[in-house]
């Protein structure tokens, strides 16, 4: 039996058993995927995080804890916040070069109105939506975003 | 010396030694924020990731816990990821819309260009910087993230 053992029993030298929580999200092949959550988290929580949640939803909290844990070790001072803060960055950014493009189409559009004879076709330019933008317009920062959320 | 116990000595009913790796992250008035992170991660992986940092970086570190902690209690299932993924919309968004405009100022420069006897400015588009750019197109989703990191 015990080259049927799931990843997670291999690593915590147990029997794995029919029922086993860890056993659908990780396989045998891909031990490094048990030893990194069980790194960060400890079996004990990945077990309990996934215990409560309907099966269904299971692979998905797998997934997203592998790719935390993942993060935390890659960058142990940031771990996946890190990413959220390069992303937000990355959108500020977008936000300012599309400011900068409205400002110029605005010039265009108004040249075009005024000085030809000629109908020129009037760019319509999409609002930037933002709703889709952070709140805050600098770079995303944790001890900000727990200060706003009164944490 | 009870009084003076931090939040996460007050929490695991301890004594609080001088030298107490909680204790500068996880002050007494805000036992909810070590209560989240030992909710997921256990005390002694967090204790683990701070100890394993140079003191001037731990304090970051237990804000990114912190803030991965509140986001997996609110959403089990994906956790900091969820807020990944939409920000991955939000780029993938910002990108489709900044491509129509682009599309949009081509029409209307050809048109400057070619109908007008006035000499009209030409906008100069500032190239969204696809460097900056989620590498797949679509939303984010974790499993393919894993597999295209061969994870």
């Amino acid at each position: 039996m015990s080259s049927t053992r799931c990843a997670a029993c291999k690593h915590l030298r147990r029997r794995c058993p029919s029922d086993c929580i860890f056993s659908p999200y990780f396989p045998s092949d891909n031990p490094q995927r048990f030893a990194y959550v069980h790194k960060i988290y400890g079996a004990s929580n990945v077990a309990k995080i996934l215990q409560d949640l309907p099966v269904n939803r299971q692979g998905e909290a797998a997934d997203s804890l592998y790719y935390e844990a993942h993060c935390r070790i890659k960058d142990p001072i940031h771990g996946s916040v890190g990413i959220i803060t390069l992303l937000h960055q990355q959108i500020y950014n977008a936000q300012t070069q599309l400011s900068k493009i409205q400002a110029e189409i605005a010039v265009l559009s108004a040249n075009a109105q005024t000085e030809s004879k000629y109908q020129h076709q009037v760019v319509q330019v999409p609002n930037f939506d933002s709703n889709l933008m952070p709140q805050q317009k600098g770079v995303y920062d944790p001890s900000t975003w727990l200060s706003q959320n009164g944490l």
